[in-house]
């Protein structure tokens, strides 16, 4: 089994996703949100590049959620903020989601075979689901406007780590995907404090949103794992 | 003091380059190269991109070297092989050095106050050196095809852990030093098994240098630290 991590959706080229699975994670926040939103029972999350995409989809009963710049946009019923899901009433209904990094490369990321959302709050089962597709796995970090972002690079790591643990074969690892790996390792019992010792944990920190970067750097907290299908991401079907 | 870390020169703005201090590695070789001969007692070594403009610049008594694709050029008195200039006469004469991916990214470091070479050879004295100069300092992982290349990140993630222990006050890092510092600190006292592990060392091992990537990987050979100055790298002065 094959496992590229990209440091930026810029630094990967679009022949290496071409039948992959990809997992995209965008741990501050939106992979971090959607995972948690599907969690508690939406009818799925659609991520969208722009304010004007998300306003033109909205259909009755859908919520519009999202960030530019770590805050809600004007007119939205929902911010950005995993914590901000977990008190919403989502059950049944539709998210549609757009935001600076994350859903912006979820829609790059249509040439794969599966698109997966990934999230230390999901990373274990996130690997069990990339290991079940059986396909070479391309792992892209979101980061912030095209650059590098720590916490996606350790939630990388992470899931590196869980696929070692639970394949059957050793994985053979890009040049990135190992340094991941061991900066994850470094860390693997101190991922809070890493977090808040990132640029994106020290900024969402000071607008306010602590209670978020917390949450996001819990682990395995939920079997959830969201896959798109048709433009919309719902719970990950091991039989499909 | 700022230390930022690129993964690759595609990675970095010229804007970071105006007026920094730019540490240039390409552990597998051609910094490791360029370290090995002038603390040798080369005149000098003079990067250039081109096979061609390595023989324009060729006066008597030059020696040419250089590789494309880890291989020997043509005609060329050396290759890139640090190990094959630990046994060359090069007292007192230039090197004209050309590689497929650690000079041309020192050519494009011109915007900078200073470049320097960084190897895992001269780590400290390169750490050193940067503290001196008293500027931000900007790595560049050379990379290979504009990859990035796993031993440059923890020959990076060493140079970061000696500005470390020698500054006064504590750096402040980027995202990416602190990924490639936590990844050195994984390997510090395994280095040769890491580098032997990198796409790089797999394949230069392939092609018979094994011997150069076990040399490579020692850390703190030197104290020679070479830097650019009217296009040719000689020993960092630090009165300069």
């Amino acid at each position: 089994m094959k496992i590229d991590v990209a440091a930026s959706i810029n630094d990967t080229r679009s022949e290496l996703m071409v039948n992959r699975t990809i997992i995209v994670i965008d741990v501050l926040r939106a992979t971090s949100s959607i995972v948690t939103a599907i969690d508690r029972g939406t009818a799925g999350v659609i991520p969208v590049k722009t304010v004007h995409q998300a306003k033109q989809l909205k259909r009755e009963g859908d919520l519009l959620a999202g960030e530019r710049f770590c805050k809600k946009i004007a007119g939205f019923d929902l911010g950005n903020s995993p914590t901000e899901l977990l008190h919403a009433d989502l059950e049944g209904r539709r998210i549609i989601l757009t935001s600076t990094n994350g859903t912006r490369v979820i829609e790059k990321s249509c040439k794969a075979a599966h698109v997966l959302a990934g999230s230390f709050l999901n990373a274990e089962a996130c690997a069990h689901a990339a290991i079940a597709l059986g396909r070479e796995v391309l792992i892209i970090c979101a980061g912030t406007q095209d650059q590098f972002s720590l916490e996606d690079g350790l939630c990388a790591g992470m899931i590196v780590a869980e696929i070692r643990r639970a394949a059957d074969t050793e994985p053979v690892l890009n040049d990135f995907a190992k340094a991941m790996y061991w900066s994850y390792l470094h860390n693997e019992h101190n991922l809070e404090d890493a977090l808040l010792q990132c640029e994106n944990g020290t900024r969402l920190t000071q607008l306010g949103h602590l209670e978020d970067v917390l949450y996001c750097s819990r682990t395995n907290q939920t079997s959830t794992v969201p896959s798109l299908y048709n433009q919309i991401m719902t719970p990950f079907n091991r039989t499909v």
